[in-house]
């Protein structure tokens, strides 16, 4: 088959600092469905393009940042012998029972080197978007806030980033699509990996913080979207970490903020077509700026050191 | 691995009525790349943003339409490994030799039920877009005409719809994304196919003109390249079948025009990300209008009856 | 002073067949917003990004088309003069009383070389968007339907186009910005004229059914909105004239639709930027479907035969 | 008439300190196009959708800035009157003979009260743009770099704001659009003014360095051009002071940026319509940030100390 082994991310689960004014930026601001709700008190949200059940999990916490990252993979077959090479690889797994997270299939848990838990799953009860599957409209009207399509990709950090981009190429199946050298002109200061023709679905930064997240990133339609949100931003008062602008690697169009816990998010747009066959482009040091802010061409200091 | 298998769309020969007049059509109001010349009197050209050595391939003929469809494979085991699937389903396969077609290795080809020539291949010579791989820019200056991303699909026309398709779902792994049902409400009437997230990479038509092609599509960056393709193609006084528009199916933007020779082209852009756990759209073939043009929801005359 | 005399469309009265259903169809699809109705059971409307208590009238009749069509001018002495001098033009005025219209001043009347009952007015109240004048936002969230920004201008028919052109121009200060020619390459078959920087105010088609309209247009930002306006058409079941495509006259985009009565209106975007000092594009006869329609080329009959 | 009195920005002078490195930049990277060079070894450039023989002249000097800031008068007639109306206002003026500059007729010239040389001018030759006045195509392919639509408007800096706004408004029937208010309350620290239906033609700042400038806009058509421009500018690393991002101030979307010699322009798009009967906009000191920069909410320091 064309599409097999891990098909894309599929949900994470964040912490919140309070609850509700999350629900309200979550639902209001960026514009997501609310879809669920566990007797964990667990709120569960769904962007409206996506079929399945969730994607964002929030709960409420002491401290902000986020407690797994999970891809969908093709089928229960594909699960087992994921799991199977992963154990091989030698990586712990661990089954979570179908029904821990509503509406969704076992998951098959695992801690990778940067420090962070990796879920796959292969079923999640498909609620559809609204338009149906016959003689569907191409438009949803009324849709609130930022309204993304859906969940791309995560930004994680994390001191052995060797580890876990092997783990990920070698096990999972992922491409290098684009890296940073460090100085030296051999070391990965970060990259990033598509198991898709995205050309991103995740990406790793070596950073001795182990286990955190620097940003989750939402898909918009098109660059006019882009500048919707970063209105609608401003409308409600959004902490901007900068953006609107271009990435230089993925060509991609981005805002970086920050929901009212402090979590960084990204609004995504574009990207190219990446394929398998195609070699990584490489971005040397010294031009680290323009390879992550197209049009600044220089690190902001918050975007250095802020991660949950 | 995620992506395996049949990666994409990678070329097609097309005929042309007249060479010269082609090669500037091309050139300059479609605004691909001519890459070679071959001693057979082809020329071959690119898209600006495929890294490939060519996607469209012309020869001169006194009839129009197109010689053959190229799809790229991950490597040469995958190669092999297809042409053995295809033999084991009945499929006859011929190998042609690397270097038939410039810088590109060993093809497989096989007729289809449809009556096409279908071709995978491994190989072909990477010559990269004109940005480098080493902190590339993101924008090439001075591109000409309507300069699409990438060759994106065929839709091509035949009678056993049913066998081109069940082909390419069951031995080259792609998957049914959306499909039109005749007045029975239970015959294929069209059906979109996806090896990748795309939305499709090709479409069959049940048709009593087997083997014939109703266009090869080109990618587009955003809606309001769409609008300057139109306005190039008026400026130029080529021939449009119709659009600017939307499709229902894919979510899609398009205009479809016809090239000097008459073969139809289109130019396509969008349309959503596309998983093979999700299950297709249906459209009733009361709907066929809305469909295929979601805004003036009903096919034209021209649209219908002109195949090459 | 540098914008003076007259400003711009301020109001229109339009009849519909029947009143409910056509509130609901500007509401909810053309996105307008109600502010108010009348003793006689009218019903006004503006668009969210006018100021002024109303553009747009509609009241029930049995037969559809328009009443007559307002301008605003700059004030009550400007008022004065153009009624002086359209009297010493030879135009018989009428005043029609403060209050007649709700929320507005006092409206010189009069009829026009092609039948159509024009109005200035220099008052009305000002209601305001809903931003506010003390530092706005930039954005109105939960905007309904298409929701244009502003009525835009008319196009009106009429045998004697001449007599209307040049009363505009000679006693109202418009001036002429495009023109299409006949096959004698002299009379002028329609023109566009501005009393701004837009590229027309209002167009004048000759045709012998006076006192008729062919549409009034509503004036979109983007064409990404002219493709959304586009969709939701299509969602409601809307009857699309045809659009979304391009003028070669003004250059804007457009599209042309039909409300639940019969009567035509544009959503429309762009166009370029007029200033007095230019001097008039001409369109000849043979290319008037491109004039009108850049990218067919033709104009279609339903486009030619239908003004109410 | 409609449109009388002052009609739009028509040229500015530039000092720039390498004349051959500037010819480069504005014809290669801001994609204006050359139309002649004087005695005088000044160059003259003009928009590709401007008509006049030029809107931005360069001249080579030790010192960068701008020499004067010409407006476009209706007529002669125009002309006279408005030089009347300044003698009467106590402004003395002074008339340069036509051909001083290229093209261009007499100019009526006068020192404002924060310092600035503004001029008056009937009369530029007419050389179009490429598309004739006949059956004109709307689109012109092949334009280099940014290539915005139009010179658009200039802020200005210096002391006397209040002196210089009701000069504009009192004398050249500018209207005030948008204010930012001082601590006080009361003073004006920053006025737009508009001779047009544009959002602005020129704004004053209050700032004790009289006779400076903050940067000259050229008009781009829409955020997809916004974006494509700072893509261009990072290509041939233009020093980009902010953007892309939108005002608060006029709605419209923005970048600053450098000149090889450190004049700082605005490639700018949109903002919405404005009419004389409009109420202007008001921001109070405490909202600045977001009055300039509505993304960011706050002024950046670059943005505050370079003035010409
Ligand atoms: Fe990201
Ligand atoms: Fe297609
Ligand atoms: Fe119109
Ligand atoms: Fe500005």
């Amino acid at each position: 088959m064309a599409m097999t082994g891990v098909l894309r991310p599929g949900h994470t689960q964040l912490r919140v600092l309070n609850l509700e004014e999350s629900i309200k930026f979550y639902t209001d601001v960026l514009g997501l469905v609310e879809t669920g709700r566990d007797a964990g008190g667990r709120v569960y949200f769904k962007c409206h393009d996506e079929r399945d059940h969730h994607s964002l999990i929030i709960r409420e916490s002491d401290r902000s940042g986020m407690d797994f990252y999970g891809f969908k993979v093709l089928d229960k077959a594909t699960l087992d012998r994921l799991e199977a090479d992963l154990r091989d690889y030698g990586v712990a797994t661990e089954r979570i029972p179908a029904g821990d997270l509503l509406e969704t299939g076992e998951r098959v848990r695992f801690e990778i080197p940067t420090g962070h838990l990796i879920e796959l799953y292969a079923e999640k009860k498909e609620i559809g978007d609204s338009l149906g599957y016959v003689n569907p409209d191409v438009i949803i009207e009324g849709r609130k806030g930022i309204s993304p399509l859906r969940l791309d990709h995560w930004q994680i950090h994390g001191r052995d980033l060797d580890g876990s981009r092997d783990l990920f190429v070698d096990v999972l199946g992922f491409s290098l699509v684009e890296r940073i050298l460090g100085e030296d002109g051999k070391t990965d200061m970060a990259v990033w990996l598509s198991c898709s023709t995205k050309a991103h679905d995740i990406a790793f930064v070596r950073d001795d913080r182990d286990n955190t997240v620097h940003h989750a990133a939402f898909l918009l339609d098109t660059w006019e979207h882009v500048l919707r949100a970063a209105d609608i931003m401003t409308k409600h008062r959004v902490s901007i970490d900068i953006g609107p602008l271009r990435h230089g690697i993925t060509r991609g169009t981005t805002i970086y903020a920050f929901d009212p816990s402090g979590n960084r998010f990204e609004t995504f747009c574009g990207g190219y077509n990446f394929y398998p066959d195609m070699q990584p482009y490489t971005w040397t040091w010294d031009e680290i700026g323009t390879a992550i802010f197209y049009h600044t061409r220089q690190l902001n200091e918050r975007f250095l050191t802020v991660v949950t």
